[in-house]
């Protein structure tokens, strides 16, 4: 039967990269078998309810392959019809061209950038272990599937594909499973002009469990395959499938060509003819590949109920850990969140990290499910939480995540985390090196996940590392990705209220901009409040006309309050405005916007990075102090006289042009 | 002897951070004996002449060991002297926290984000052996030299080190030999916490000759591996060495704290105790090891100056190669260059890609030493130079690159081969890939390194592949990043002038923005020759009263040229203006401006990416068309509609508000 449903996905994948006249029908042809196999016979899932927590994931890493993915999930009995197959890489369809979060039922994570999903599946894995240790009894087993990830010969080259894997054979991770489509063919040829080195041999370098020269289009040998993989129960196990691209086309098979276009009418034709299958039919599955999805569906939920039948009853034998469950599935805060934050002591002038730092204890303490680490600068970025263990091979009870100098994979992973659900992650490094992970970044933006970036040493006020080490451009990049919510805060009142915010946001990701140096609480003539709308003012001109206002964020807002300082001593009356988040204060309007900036005015911004992003917020007349170099290596405040961060500099340069 | 000068690396290193009161003392320590070694026994360079050509490149990629590096560049008989050891990371002094590229007479490249470095002197190796393929002669051997890099195990967990690594192994890069500070230490404690792969065998994997196990405070030992390494000629060569991270601190040896902060007075004072070293003396170097030193750079120097009359006999018999090896030294272009360049034809409506794609053939047959490849998409980015071959571990006199999809590796390669000098690279992907390379890309602008990237398929109008591979914020993300030229040109004779201004361009980094999608020539009022000054009128209204202004790039400026049509069939006199290098155009000053934009007037920008970045442009009255979510997969056209990025759309909504 799997022979037909291998050709049944042949058949669709073909069909529906033909009807869009665009998309990859090579990898759904060359890895039909193994899609047949997984969801044939192999996954434990119900396709009737998606969500399912105790399903095995399976991440289709090598997305651009989407149409096996779509097949399987069509033939498997998701809410996938042919009509949404016709409909492939069509708008607003549910088969986009690369497999999109959200959009398809059955679709576990946003795949197509290179590599991504597979680090995605080592997070994913990475929970499923974590929850099994916090949530499985002595009676109940209820946290207990494996995670299968199937990426090509693209995603084998990628940095962060590496990162990831080291990482997961580190730790040990038993249950994943990943296939490698090894068919020598990228798209610029066959492998063999770039990628010649022996993958067996790296993966078994990272203590992986590796089977090596599997015919992908023989089932019994990936069965045989598989089974070993999931009987090895203290490594990763790769897969290597030997395929060939674009199998069972007549003339296209093994052809580089095949990647990424249409094969032609001809050779679908020549395809249907040596498979059997009916040439004047789009889109067909026969009446038995039917019936067997149909069974298969119908086992898959007797399996689903008879967990929901455990599930049950592990609940009503520990309320407490089923508590912490629906907390940790609902990403749940307790009622007196807010208040118990707000109310912690923190001694100023300290620098946002070390603010960051202590809140992080507290949080830990109030909320159970967040886990988080850092790229090997817990003593730096103060994010390790003392109370708790850290996640190892031997032990994934801990809440501490080593993710060592792999800002790529940790990025990657922490969104597989969250996708998995029942745990939230946060990671953090210095802001600098955001650039690494910023295609992580990219797609948790994209999905929508809560993760929570912890971005320390956030200026040149970092000072000796040097330019290397000096954000000058990150925060504006940040704030320009769709989705993310990009927060600076100014003291240790806005710093609660930023992980609040953090916290409290569950349809994205946020990430915090905090210093390496110290800062002043702030008096602030309206209280911290403001500060959720994204700007606010905090010191107030004595004649209610704000003909001067100064705006700023995180560190320099404090520079701003000494700089309107000198202006009162030089007969000025200026407003201060603090913008922890300039996006969210832009979207609060225009009558807001003109009530805390005032209207055709002298306005000043201090931000100690570029500034083409806060000419939204200035007319005619303004002032900016911004970096548009890279920074130098010297003290933090030589640095900021240099730059002209300083207050005497700024208040003339003002009185100059006002 | 060497002993000696390991000691004195000691000493000047654990001073050095103590007078700064801050740095990473650690890997100097650790690597003392390394070091010494190296530039007491093996380098081939000339102190005197920092630009020797044929010198062996060294690499330290583990730049927060900074002192090292200047430790042993002192005694070496460099530019540095005591007193600028004395300033270690202090203003303006030649001896920044990191390693900085033209700071320091010695200094290779710019390090310090781990694993660029390493990444870099694969680029450095790569050169070496295509200059040696193209400029050598049965004759003569002018070009023949090491490159070396040392890294840490901080570096060993990147990403970027393993892309870069598997391609050099690919490659067989046999002089390039990489030294590994295996000392089992990283920030955050002890790697065996985050990092237990094996590192021999996975650069056996790559196919590297791998020494393991080397004791890296044994000079015999050490001295016998670089021997080995340098005997190996058809595989790159990993030397293991077993080091205790600041080795001969009394306490700190072998402790993660020594990693980032000074050791402190007592135990400076301790470990010269135990070295011999006087106790009260800072910075101090002994008589003997500077006589050693002294002796060594004469013997340094006959070297290069063997080679310098070797070179000259070379240059005598071979006068057109001698033509060629100065043209690529010195970036030299032909003096009709700009006229050739803008007489080829080229059909359209074209996408600029294709356009690029057919100009870059011309250019590789002009510019000789132009080389370049692409993350395995040269095939829809048509990067390939057709008429050169490619380099391949058998052949290095081709010009064509295959990277593999290994883009960070690929950026920070190409900054390697660019800083080795006699190459000028050129690297491609699509643009939303740009951010799989940031930090690579980053290093470029910061070394003002003359790169040129062409990132192809630059909005949502890629269509199909859906948000994953639209960019957004791309455009904008690389316009933040000071001194990278971002030039986003609008038809075929915009993109001749973006190539011109590229390669024209020697003292920074050029971003090509290219479309997927076909472009018209447009009519330009004035001539193409304002796109010089990055923005410029190509159409203008009748009345000579700019009252409305559209502006616009790359892809949009067509689609501005059509809203202008309709704009005026409602009685409407509108201004177009093509803007395909913002930020140059801004720099012409506010006469230019005004100008060109008129004032006070309603201006309208068109750009299929985020606004955020041209409210510099606007006033009070304005329309931006952009796209300030991410993408969606479907046709281009039909996303075109979806975003309101059609002329009677935009039109209409431009009536409304004027």
């Amino acid at each position: 039967m799997l022979k037909e449903v291998a050709k049944m996905i042949r058949g669709l994948s073909a069909d529906a990269v033909e009807e869009a006249n665009s998309g990859h029908p090579g990898l759904p042809l060359g890895c039909a078998e193994v899609g047949a196999l997984l969801y044939g016979e192999v996954l434990k899932h119900d396709p009737g309810q998606p969500d399912w927590p105790n399903r095995d994931r399976f991440v289709l890493s090598a997305g651009h392959g989407s149409m096996l993915l779509y097949s399987l999930l069509h033939l498997a009995g998701y809410e996938l019809s042919r009509e949404d197959l016709r409909n492939f890489r069509q708008l607003h369809s549910s088969t986009p061209g690369h497999p999109e979060y959200g959009y398809t039922p059955g679709v576990e994570t946003t795949t197509g950038p290179l590599g991504q999903g597979f680090a995605n599946a080592v997070g994913m894995a990475i929970a499923e272990k974590m929850l099994a240790a916090r949530f499985n009894t002595a009676a109940h087993n209820i946290v207990n599937h494996y995670t299968y990830t199937l990426l090509g010969d693209g995603g084998m080259m990628e940095g962060v594909v590496a990162e990831a894997a080291s990482w997961a054979g580190h730790l040990g991770l038993g249950k994943l499973i990943a296939i490698y489509d090894d068919n020598d063919i990228s798209i610029g040829g066959s492998t063999d002009l770039t990628f010649t080195e022996s993958v067996a041999d790296r993966f078994k370098a990272y203590h992986w469990h590796v089977i090596d020269a599997v015919d992908g289009h023989d089932f019994s040998a990936l069965r045989q395959a598989l089974a070993e993989a999931k009987a090895v129960k203290e490594q990763p196990s790769l897969i290597i499938a030997r395929t060939r691209i674009a199998c069972g086309a007549p003339r296209m098979e093994g052809q580089a060509e095949a990647h990424g276009a249409p094969l032609g009418e001809e050779e679908i034709r020549g395809m249907k003819e040596q498979l059997a299958l009916p040439v004047d039919q789009k889109f067909y599955v026969s009446e038995d590949v039917k019936q067997y999805f149909l069974a298969r569906k119908q086992d898959l939920q007797q399996l689903r109920k008879k967990w929901t039948e455990e599930f049950n009853c592990w609940a009503q034998a520990n309320p407490a850990l089923k508590d912490e469950w629906d907390q940790a599935h609902q990403l749940g805060l307790p009622i007196d969140f807010r208040e118990q934050l707000m109310g912690i002591e923190v001694k100023t002038p300290a620098a946002s990290r070390q603010i960051s730092g202590k809140l992080l204890q507290q949080l830990a303490a109030q909320v159970k499910y967040l886990v988080g680490g850092s790229a090997d600068l817990a003593p730096s970025t103060k994010t390790y939480l003392e109370q708790y263990g850290e996640v190892q091979s031997d032990d994934f009870s801990g809440r501490n995540f080593r993710f060592g100098v792999r800002e790529h994979a940790m990025g990657a992973i922490v969104n597989g985390i969250s996708l998995h659900r029942g745990l939230r992650p946060f990671c953090s490094t210095f802001l600098v090196f955001s650039d690494y992970m910023k295609p992580a970044i990219r797609l948790a933006a994209l999905m929508k996940q809560p993760v929570i970036y912890v971005f320390t040493h956030d200026s040149f006020y970092v000072g000796e590392d040097g330019p290397t080490h000096q954000p000058v451009e990150h925060v504006e990049t940040l704030r320009l990705i769709p989705g993310l919510k990009v927060l600076r805060p100014a003291d240790d009142e806005e710093c609660k209220l930023a992980w609040i915010q953090a916290m409290e946001r569950t349809d994205g990701p946020t990430a915090l901009i905090l210093t390496r140096q110290g800062l002043p609480r702030l008096n602030k003539v309206e209280g911290w409040a403001g500060a959720y709308r994204g700007g606010y003012i905090i010191e107030k001109e004595k004649s209610n006309k704000p003909d001067l206002v100064l705006m700023a964020s995180g560190s320099e807002v404090s520079l701003a309050v000494e700089v309107a300082r000198l202006l009162r001593e030089n007969g000025q009356d200026p407003r201060v405005v603090s913008v922890p988040d300039r996006e969210l204060m832009v979207k609060q309007g225009q009558q807001y916007l003109s009530e805390t900036l005032g209207e055709n005015n002298f306005r000043v911004v201090l931000e100690a990075g570029v500034g083409a992003g806060w000419y939204r917020l200035l007319g005619a007349k303004y002032h900016l102090v911004t970096i548009e170099t890279f920074g130098e290596s010297g003290p933090g405040q030589e640095l900021a006289a240099e730059f002209g961060f300083t207050a005497p500099k700024i208040t003339e340069d003002i009185l100059k042009k006002i």
